[in-house]
């Protein structure tokens, strides 16, 4: 058992083994989405807004908010989107940056427990995130590669990841605030990035005993049907040991698998979440109907 | 690596762990469908030409026969369906009764290797199944209880699957030729049945060594949007060690999980059969629409 607890100011969330799956929505970031990048850029928010709202609507248990802009004063705009995020949810959040600068100006504005997304195996990048880290008391991923760059062996990457839980433990964070991020690999590219994650993660949890997440979206690059691939990786990663992952909470069929997998897991209990989001309309003045009826005026709900 | 071929007349199959995943359809099953029961019973197999049909052309890759009608000759009836889809397609079947006598004139028709479906661990039944199906050098599927029930246990369930396999090498049926079925129960009845079936399948393929199979819908049994969770379950299992299963290839999210399942295994090369299935519709008269024609030429096909 090894809880990882994220907060906002008013909210907790826990990742878990024995809990239901937390999904971190990943809208939130310009990389690749040149027309957010360009508004974000010239001050506009707006859809830093609007994708916040959508995401908590979908189900949405954390926000990952990134601000990695080329020529763009990082820090500022980093800071300036998660004081907007926290102003419209209460959702706990993921701070992203590859800038030690952003993740201090996030950390500055940030109110409650964040998750700093990430540190690497990288000695001179552990050495400047993980005091960051420990002095805001947060949680952080931690990406299972180092200066050897990423190694198709998983047995590698989780040595990778024990040297950074490690080395967290030496700056004084514990293991349940290090979550390990195994790297998905796209599947089109490399035939068995599926099951190097499969294995990894399962490793991560049975041997080292932490949470886990993963940029799932990655694993379809370049495949039709994207939506369909990622919610099937996830439900397998799921299966051996994963956590909770960055993805869209948009894609109904990823939030479906996503659901699916607490229930097989037995992390649904008695399937309530499943029933009342897939239950069958009843259709008016049917017997059914009438009987929901008494039986909602019975509970005086 | 644990091969089990199955094959018809003209063609084969094999079930293994690094092959892709088998599908077997269960439509030809009466039980539950009285009209279908109603028809067989009088002879008419109209509709059992029409799933045959069907469950090929969505990609079953064998098809499962039942003729288990109460009151009727199945014996008779199932070896006349036997005959009538071998005469329809060559995908190998898999021959379901519980009746002894069924089994025997079943597999007494039968053009090639058939799956026996199914022995269990209990002794009466599996000295009256192994002999037959040594006879016929078919293979069996073996389902893990016995006289004592079905443990809740997953690790009573591995043992008995254990002793039918023992069994069945005393009747020279090797280990290959049995394909372990570790009982799928209701996710609304009990909660922890996703778990038990994920841990049951990896032991059989790390420790026993021998394929698996399973009748996949039972899981979703009394929950609605039943593709959703047996979809996901699938995806699950399958990151665990199942081979094959009997299941519904007519629901096309079944199939898609099945098919993005073989594509994470690494079981799909370079992702060819999912592209084909999946890939995007090009335009008439694009530029990417040129390129495809041209390369269609190029390649003379």
């Amino acid at each position: 058992m090894t809880d990882t607890v994220i907060s906002s100011a008013s909210k907790e969330v826990v990742i878990g083994f024995d809990r239901p799956f937390v999904i971190i929505g990943e809208r939130i970031n310009p990389t690749g989405r040149k027309l957010l990048a360009e508004e974000m850029k010239n001050g506009d928010f707006s859809r830093v807004e609007s994708d916040t709202l959508a995401q908590v609507a979908a189900g949405a248990h954390m926000l990952d908010v990134n601000a990695g802009i080329p020529l763009a004063d990082e820090p500022a705009i980093l800071a300036q989107a998660i004081k907007l995020v926290q102003s419209l949810t209460d959702v706990p959040l993921s701070i992203d940056s590859s800038i030690i600068e952003a993740l201090e100006a996030g950390l500055a504005v940030y109110e409650g427990k964040a998750l700093v997304n990430s540190v690497t195996g990288e000695d001179e990048v552990m050495e400047r995130v993980l005091p960051l880290v420990a002095k805001h008391g947060a949680a952080v991923v931690a990406i299972s590669n180092d200066e050897t760059g990423i190694s198709e062996d998983p047995d590698v990457r989780f040595e990778v990841a024990r040297k950074i839980v490690n080395r967290a433990a030496d700056h004084g964070i514990p293991k349940a605030d290090v979550v390990v991020d195994p790297l998905v690999m796209p599947i089109g590219a490399m035939r068995t990035a599926g099951r190097q994650v499969f294995r990894l993660v399962r490793r991560l949890q049975d041997e080292l005993g932490v949470n886990s997440t993963c940029g799932a979206s990655n694993v379809s690059f370049g495949l039709p049907n994207r939506a369909g691939v990622n919610g099937a990786f996830l439900a397998m990663a799921i299966a051996s040991g994963l956590t909770s992952a960055i993805t869209n909470p948009l894609e109904s069929e990823i939030m479906q698998s996503i659901r699916a997998a607490d229930v097989l897991t037995g992390n649904d209990a008695d399937c309530a979440k499943w029933i009342k989001q897939y239950r069958e309309p009843v259709p008016e003045g049917s017997s059914a109907r009438r009987r929901e009826n008494r039986r909602r005026g019975a509970s005086s709900t």
